[in-house]
This record gives structure tokens, sequence and C-alpha cells, in this order.
């Protein structure tokens, strides 16, 4: 699965693209597993429906970890802080399949967290019964 | 799995409920996906042998993501800070099942992070052998 | 699998080492969990091709959760700071198995991160097809 991210950082719901590689797999109950195979952005979980909360997470985010702090890694490639972003929010997660769908609550929607874009992400799906 | 919190920000310890749920699945060895469907709470191991290490990590969880401080989710809700932690922390673990029972180290165990409550807490679980 | 620390905090790049128990497995697709039972170390994807990486990734870690500042626990064991980072870098990680070996991308490789150091850490993986 390919997303296009457009900002250099931006939180990118995909629960929808994830359902559908669900309800194609066929699986009503079970585990999938989800990863992006990148160094700089991230999966994370959080409510979508007041889109502030993902301005107030992409704020406190660079509050503690800003873009520019005298890292090494910036004198190669200039990025090193979405790499330290990267480390504090994972490129996994594990969630459970019900009823064909994704299980996740009410408030809570799966997003991709880009920080070092815009750039073309892959992400890889392994589904289990 | 429904849990009660009865603080604003507590540590839960759900070591043995998850045990108990490991037991009356009758499976010995395989995985378990534990999942909380909330936006703002969180799952996290560490230590609960000497309960300071809990205070310790509230308080600069706290340090770090303060209560309150200009979020704009705050005008909505006043929860901004509890839904960063909550994707600092994350609702997801997947753990192994040995001999019956969670594996976790000597100084480990499984601990609901309830950074909105008191609130009622679900928790679910996917049992694979 | 056994992993000899050698410094108080660093990364240890155990790509390799996860590798050759697949292989050791025969499985070639499925997935595999990898978890550390101990409450003062933990797992993250990251760079190491650039080893600045390494360096910036714990410099930041160490400014936000400096190793003292009055933590209650570190009247026990002096290693406070350790237990928190553990909770927020997260002793588990389930990957993909795809060809015989773990699904990373170009500039991702696994870590463990020891944060109290030097010790003798344990790695437990569990492969399901």
């Amino acid at each position: 699965m390919i997303i296009e991210s457009r900002s250099h950082q931006e939180l990118i719901d995909i629960t929808d693209l994830i359902n559908e590689e669900i309800r194609k797999s066929g699986v009503s109950e079970g585990l999938i597993n989800i990863f992006i195979p990148h160094a700089t952005a991230a999966l994370i979980i959080n409510e979508n429906d007041d889109p502030n909360v993902c301005v107030d997470f992409l704020k406190k985010v660079d509050d503690l970890i800003p873009l520019h702090d005298n890292y090494l890694h910036d004198r190669v490639d200039n990025n090193a802080a979405a790499h330290i972003k990267a480390s504090f929010f994972r490129p996994e997660f594990t969630l459970q399949i019900r009823n064909g769908t994704l299980l996740l609550g009410t408030w809570q929607q799966l997003m991709l967290a880009e920080f070092d874009g815009p750039k073309t992400r892959r992400i890889e799906i392994m589904i289990r019964k």
C-alpha cells in the first residue's frame, strides 16, 4: 500500500485504507500486523474527529524534539529530528480484526505520522486468522 | 474486560487480570494481543514492586506534556494532554504466553495508564496459539 | 538469546541475531514477536547506517529524561530514569517475516536500547506462520 504525504509533518488517517485491505482478505476475525518500512515516519492511534488533536500532538512533539538542535546526523542528512521522532512513535501496530473490521474505539483512528515529508511511503500488512 | 479507574491519572496493574483470561482460554503457549479502545489512556509495562517507579513515571510525563499548555483541543474537551500522552504510550501490546501465563520479566508488570480519569475503561484481548 | 551490553547507555543492533533465529526456525513467511523481559531496557527500530542517528537519539532521550532529577525510586535503586525510558520505548515488537527474513526498510535496524548497563539482557522470541 502506498501513501503520498504532502507536508513536511502531518498525520494521515489510514483507517479506511486498512479496513479495505481487511475486507479484500475475507478474514472476519484475527490479527493484522501493520508496518511502515521507514525510519523517519511512524504509526500512531488517536482521535481525528477534532483535527486539533493532531495539531496539538505535532506541536508538542516539535516542542520536545525541535527540528534542529545541533544534531550530529543533520550534517549528513538534515533530518535527525525525524529519526528521533520515528523511534519515539514506532513503525508497527498489531491490531485485532472483529467482524471483518479493525477493532478501534469510538475516538480512535490509525494514522501515519509523517515527520520528513513530503515523501512516498509504503505500508506493509500481514493478516492472520 | 472492564477496568474502573479512580484517579485523574494513575497506573493500574492488570497483569493478574490478563493472566486469569489466559487461564480461562486454556492456551499454554501462544500470543495474546491486548488493546484498549480509548484515545486518552494507554498500556505500559514497568516495575510495580516499588510503586515510586509509577510515581516518577507519571510526574515525568506531566513535566513533558503538562495538563494545560494552550492546546487547541482544550477549547472543545479540555483533555488534549491526555490525547497526546495516549499517542506517546500506545493502546496495544502483543505478548507471549508461556506455560499458560504471560511472559514477563521479574520486574515487569502490565499496566493500564489512565490519563483522563476517573473513567470506565474496556480492554479487548485476542489469543492465538 | 543473550546480549551483553557494555556501556551504561547504548543501542545494540540485533537485526542479524534475529534473522539467524528466523533462519533456524525454517519459517519463510509469518510473524515474529520479540520481547525483552527487562524494565530498564527497550527495543527500538531506527537507522544504524550513520551511527550518529543513535548518538542523537540517546542525547535527546537524556535531555528529556535526565539521569537524575529527584526521582523517588533513586532512593532505592538509583535507576529511575532507566525505568521511565523503558516505558517510553517499550520491550516488544511484532514484525513480519518475508522470504525467511525480517521485513525492514532500507534504513531500519532493530536495536536493543540499554538504559542501565552494562548488564546481561535476555531476548525472548516467538515465531508463528
